[in-house]
């Protein structure tokens, strides 16, 4: 359970595996924040993997809206309805598959959070626009370059407006015997844009 | 008006005023989020500048919940009452002065957000600690070497637990006549604890 209004769970409250990606807290805000998120909206998590992002989407949405949460691989999804059940939700539908076949059945989204990995975000971004309702916000977190790249030329051919680039580098600090330390994480960025 | 229920509102909302400083958007929504706010809370925004963090927090409090907005610059005081009226809230009050006297008068408070500039900074987490409820948050913007030093300092002395040192660097995009390239904004550096 997550008593507060606000996003921003700590990392630590969520179900871990080894090898399956979080969003972490401070990028995870960030994104949640440009979805614009209100009560009753339906939301996809295109590689949901350990469900960080359906989890705060769906305290945002409220019990009105619907997450669906997808991933390709069955860790991700085991764990996605462990945080699930953690977290007391009853508004996720988790959906084991490859995004790109299992976008075509699902209803239209008001909003699409889209994974930071995979060679098939291009693809993904080119079905969605057509899943996604008018005004409607896509949020891709991006970690290679050329995801990046691709992203970017193919936002550009679609009936996306309002295309918003952020690259967010977060450092957490680290006590060490003489004092306290800065660590780096790496850059993640994130394209946010409105379906016209 | 803000329409949607997750914080995040873009900058060019907000009315500006030249050298009254903002808290632009995502390091105000990872600000707002480190407070973990809920609705009926009752939160100071010290040095609030624009009122970019007041109008936010004012929306995530509801009208159940009071921000207490404090700024020594009349320039700042006016530029938050307008913002105030432009999103159209009626759970903020505006206090003009200088915060080190300004906070012993005011009721005890869920949460403190202090500014990242003056000299001052220490001093006003010092008072902060008597005024702040238990398991109250703090949440601490900081441009300033010196005032992430003294601010560290001074918290390991008071009642404060879960200490988080969070910097953020923020890029944003600019199309040029050949491509896109990202511009560096400063790093900012959040500093944000709990009252024992």
């Amino acid at each position: 359970m997550w008593k507060f209004k606000t996003p921003g769970i700590p990392d630590d409250e969520f179900e871990r595996a080894e090898k399956v990606p979080i969003t972490k807290e401070e990028v995870r805000v960030i994104q949640i924040s440009k979805a614009r998120l209100k009560p009753g909206q339906i939301v996809y998590d295109i590689g949901c993997g350990s469900g960080s992002i359906s989890i705060e989407a769906a305290l945002q949405i409220e019990s009105s809206g619907k997450v669906l949460a997808i991933d390709y691989d069955e860790t991700a999804i085991e764990l996605t309805k462990r945080n699930i059940e953690k977290f007391g939700l009853t508004n996720i539908s988790v959906i084991h598959g490859n995004a790109k076949e299992k976008i075509l059945e699902l209803e239209e989204a008001d909003t699409i959070f889209i994974g930071g990995t995979g060679g098939d975000t291009k693809e993904i971004v080119e079905l969605c626009e057509n899943k996604l309702k008018t005004n409607g916000r896509i949020v891709i977190g991006i970690i290679l370059i050329e995801t990046l790249y691709s992203v970017l030329q193919v936002l550009e051919k679609l009936q996306f407006e309002s295309v918003d680039i952020t690259q967010v580098t977060i450092s957490k600090s680290r006590k060490t015997t003489t004092g306290t330390m800065m660590l780096a994480r790496n850059p993640v960025t994130i394209i946010s844009a409105t379906r016209i």
